[in-house]
């Protein structure tokens, strides 16, 4: 695989409001997206930090991804998003390495990205993300 | 408090040698420094991506804070670290604002970093580190 950079990182917060306070008050950052993602069932809130941003990721529905991941493990860092060009090559490769894929297909993410998840049980407990910015 | 950029993610593995084999067979980086950080009873291992860092974690002992994190949640991101300048100031300013401080004083971390942790109780789930180069 060819990773660029750090796209962002995505965050578990039970209360988006207070927790962009505590980013923007006491870790001076700026928020500068707020965005529901229906099909993911979150609100997120977006911060840039040099080259890479925070995601903040607040669920909408106790059954969403983001609300059993905070009944489970509390508030966190909840994943790791890398940029790539050609994701479909990327998960490509990743599948041929032996990789579980979350999503053997690209799909629509925040911020206007294709993006694809791959199975934290294939890579040493981080949930990851490719994203990629087409056209 | 200012916050540069991500200074780097600590990452908690079970076992470095093949979590590095991972990091660089399947998503392609490349390792370039191994330290043991005897004081936090851990071996590191150093990936650079972009402007930050990946820095795994193995505990050197099982009471040590990354054995206790892995016991507890398993492996995954740990900690998520910010450059800063002024580190002594930027723990002052994050105290007044209520911020909990785990070390109110910096004190030297991997790659000759002067570092300080905030208490993920008061940083919504997120252990944070702030890291300074001095000199």
């Amino acid at each position: 695989m060819e990773l660029k950079y750090i796209e962002h990182i995505g965050i578990a917060v039970k209360d988006l409001e207070s927790s962009i306070k505590y980013y923007e008050d006491v870790l001076g950052l700026s928020c500068y997206s707020i965005e529901e993602v229906k099909d993911q069932k979150v609100k997120t809130a977006f911060f840039q930090i040099g080259q890479t941003k925070l995601e903040l990721l607040e669920s909408t529905s106790e059954d969403g991804p983001i609300g059993k991941f905070i009944e489970k493990k509390g508030e966190g860092i909840h994943h790791l998003a890398f940029a790539v060009d050609n994701i479909e090559n990327q998960l490509e490769d990743a599948s041929s390495k032996g990789v579980r894929l979350i999503d053997s297909k690209p799909r629509s993410g925040a911020e206007g990205l294709e993006i694809a998840f791959l199975h934290p049980k294939s890579t040493h407990g981080v949930l990851t993300e490719l994203c990629e910015k087409k056209g």
